[in-house]
C-alpha cells in the first residue's frame, strides 16, 4: 500500500481545510498512511510530520466534516522561499517512510515549490508522484477561473460593502467618505467583488481602485468630490496596494512599515492605502473619511463562507488525489473553469498571475469594475438574503 | 385615532431596524398613522418626515419581516447636539399632524434627547407621550444589561478572534503579533466580548486592553515580549481608545486625524490605537505585528447577528409601544436585565454610560478580562458551531 504526504502553502483561506478534508476523504482506501507536513516545506528539517492516517477512516467522517468548516490552516503554513535544502528534507522524510505520493494545497507559490521539487527529484533520480490543489483568496492563479477560497473572501467583501453602506446611508449627515481596504497585494479580483451585491447605481461601490489600473491623485480627488455633490456620501473600495502613474506603490513614501527578507515594505504590516486616501481626502477635500481595514479577516471568517465555495474547494481535495493515476509525467495541478469544471494542467503552468483582465474595466469610467463582471463572477459568492429597499433614505 | 412619530438616533447597529420593524408590527391597530423623522431630531426643520403607515398594515408582514434584517437605520441617524430649535421644530411638525405619541430608538444621546423634549413639550405646556427603546453596540446604556445592537457586534468580535486565531496558528512561522481593535470610545464591553468562545488559555485572545484600564506601555511591552517567548504568537484585542497612566488618550500625540465640532480627535477617523501599537510593537520589541480594523462593520454585517439579540431588538420595539399606555408622567424608557427581562424607568436614568465592571477584569491580571464575564455574557451572542480542535498545530 502506497503512503501519502500533503501540506498547506500560502496564506489560509476559509476554505482550505475543507479541500484537506476532501484529499482525506478520498485517500482511504487507497492510501494506508498518510502524514502532513507542519508549516509547508521549509520547515520539514526542523518540525516532524503529523500522521493524519486515522482522520482518513470512514469512522472518522464527523471529524472531516468539522476540520472541513475550520478556518486557518490546519497543517500550518509559510511564506519563506524553498531552498535546495527544504527540498532535500523533504526527499529524506518521504524515503525514511518509503513514500513517492506528495500532495501541496496552494497558490502560485505552491505550484512553484511543487515543480521545483519534482525537479529536484528527477536530478537525484528519485521516483515521485506529485500533484497539486488550487487555493488563493487573490483569485490570481493560472488555470484556476475560480480558486477555491476566492468565493468566501470575496463574499466578505461583497457582503461588507453592501451591508456598510446601509449604515453610511444612515450616517451620510455626518460621515462623508468611507473606504474599505480589501487584501489583494498584486491583483484587483477582491476589490472587484465589491460590486457582486450592488443593485442601483446610487449603491456602493462608487469607486473601486486596483494596482492594474495606475491611479492619478488629482483625478481620483475631482471624482471623489463631484460624487460627494451628487451623492452625499462616496464609498470607495481600495486594494491594499494601488499603482502610482509612473510605477510606483501609490502613497509608498509615507507608509511605514516593516520590510521583508528582501527589504520590500511589508503594507499589509503599514497603517495602509486606505489610511493614506483618508489623510489625503480629509487634507485636500475637507470631507471626513472613515476607513475600514479589516486585513486578512475576510478570509478567516465563518459566517462569510459561500457554499458554492465551500463545496468547489471540498470537490477539488477529492479530485486532485485523481491526478495520482494520470499517466503524464510530471508535477501536475487542478485547473477550475469559469463553470466549475475541473481539468489538469502541469504545476509550471500554474506559476504567475493572473490580472483582472482589461475586459472587466468599465471602459467609460476609470474608477469603476463592468458590469460583465458581476455577470461572470456573482454566482461564485453564494446565495444571500435580499434585503427591504421600500423606503430609500437617500437625501 | 392617535399618530405615532417613530425616529432612530446614534449609531447604528445591526438590529436597530428590527426594532423600528417591532414598532411598525406592535402601532396597528392602535395608530392610525406613523411618521418616521429623518436623521433624528436635529433635521425635521429641513427633512420632511416620512409616512410609514403602508408599513404598519397586517398585509405588510413580509416586508417588515425584511426591514428587520436589513442594516442600517431606516430612517437615517445622525450625532449632532439637539438644541432648542430642533425641539422646536418636532412639536411644529407634530401639532401638524394633531400628534402627541413620539417614539426614540437609541442609546444615550437619544435618551438624553428625549428627555430635553419632554422638558421643552412641558415648558410649553404641551402634552406629549414620550418613550424610548434602548439600542447601542458599545453595551453602556444605564438600564440596559443587554442593550439590542450589542449582541451582533458581540458575536462579530468574538467570531474574528476565535476564526482568525486559527489563521494565525497557521501563519505563526511568519507573523508575531495579530492586533484586533474594536469599536468602543468610553467603555470596554465589545473589546471583552473577544473572550466569549476562547476554550483554552493558549487560545485568542493574550491581551485585551480597555479604556478602564489605564495601559503602560512598558509593562504591556513585557508582556507581549513574554508572551511571545512562551506561545510564538500574540493575539491582542484593543479598544479604538485606550487610556495612559496619566489619564490622557493613549497615543493621542501621534494619532493624526480630523477633529470634531468641540476639537476633539475622532480617533475613528484617524490612524488608530491599533496601528500604533503595531509601530511601537515592532520598532521596540522588532515583532512583526498586523493591525486587523474593520471598525464600523461588526455593527452592519448581516453576516454576524446574533439570533438572540435580534430577536431582543424585535421584542423591544413591540414592548416599548406597550410603555405609552403607562399612567406614571415622564419620558420612559424600555429597561432590559440580565435574564432578558423588560421593564421600564424614566429616560433620564438611561443618561451616562455604564462602564464594564471592575467585577469582570480579571483581578490577577492587569491585560485579561475574568472568565466571570464569559459565564455572564456568553448567551448573548447566540449559538456557534464548533470547530475542529482535534490536532492542535502550536509549536
Amino acid at each position: 500500500m502506497e503512503k501519502l504526504f500533503v501540506f498547506q502553502g500560502g496564506g489560509p483561506t476559509a476554505v482550505i481545510n475543507a479541500t484537506l478534508s476532501g484529499v482525506l476523504d478520498a485517500a482511504h482506501p487507497c492510501f494506508s498512511n498518510v502524514f502532513g507536513l507542519r508549516h509547508s516545506l521549509e520547515h520539514v528539517a526542523t518540525t516532524p510530520p503529523i500522521n493524519l492516517t486515522d482522520l482518513t477512516a470512514p469512522s472518522a467522517a464527523d471529524d472531516r466534516a468539522r476540520l472541513a468548516r475550520t478556518p486557518g490552516a490546519l497543517l500550518g503554513s509559510s511564506r519563506t522561499k524553498v531552498t535546495e535544502a527544504h527540498l532535500s528534507a523533504v526527499l529524506d522524510v518521504m524515503q525514511a517512510e518509503g513514500a513517492r505520493h506528495i500532495l501541496g494545497i496552494g497558490g502560485n507559490g505552491t505550484m512553484h515549490a511543487l515543480n521545483q521539487l519534482a525537479e529536484f527529484a528527477a536530478s537525484r533520480s528519485v521516483d515521485l508522484n506529485i500533484v497539486g490543489a488550487p487555493k488563493t483568496v487573490d483569485n490570481d492563479l493560472p488555470g484556476a477561473a475560480f480558486a477555491p477560497g476566492y468565493g468566501s473572501a470575496a463574499r466578505f467583501v461583497a457582503l461588507a460593502t453592501r451591508d456598510f453602506d446601509f449604515d453610511f446611508r444612515a450616517m451620510q449627515t455626518f460621515d462623508d467618505v468611507t473606504i474599505l481596504e480589501t487584501m489583494g497585494r498584486d491583483t484587483g479580483w477582491l476589490a472587484a467583488a465589491s460590486v457582486l451585491l450592488k443593485e442601483a447605481d446610487a449603491d456602493a461601490p462608487h469607486i473601486v481602485l486596483i494596482p492594474e489600473r495606475p491611479v492619478d491623485e488629482a483625478a481620483l480627488l475631482k471624482r471623489v468630490s463631484e460624487l460627494h455633490r451628487d451623492l452625499g456620501r462616496v464609498f470607495i473600495v481600495t486594494n491594499e496596494v494601488l499603482t502610482a502613474p509612473d510605477g510606483t506603490v501609490l502613497g509608498q513614501n509615507v507608509q511605514d512599515g516593516p520590510t521583508d527578507s528582501l527589504g520590500r515594505t511589508m503594507y499589509s504590516l503599514s497603517t495602509g492605502t486606505g489610511n493614506y486616501l483618508a489623510q489625503l481626502i480629509w487634507k485636500q477635500l475637507g470631507l471626513q473619511a472613515r476607513c475600514l481595514r479589516p486585513g486578512s479577516l475576510g478570509r478567516a471568517l465563518t459566517s462569510c463562507v459561500s457554499e458554492v465555495d465551500f463545496e468547489l474547494a471540498l470537490r477539488a481535495g477529492r479530485a486532485t488525489t485523481d491526478l495520482f493515476d494520470r499517466p503524464e509525467d510530471g508535477a501536475k495541478m487542478l485547473t477550475i473553469a469559469q463553470d466549475l469544471h475541473l481539468g489538469w494542467q502541469p504545476t509550471k503552468e500554474g506559476i504567475g498571475r493572473t490580472p483582472l483582465p482589461k475586459a472587466f474595466f468599465d471602459q467609460d469610467d476609470e474608477f469603476a469594475i463592468g458590469l460583465n463582471f458581476a455577470t461572470m463572477a456573482r454566482s461564485i459568492i453564494g446565495e444571500v438574503s435580499p434585503l427591504f429597499h421600500g423606503i430609500r433614505t437617500d437625501s
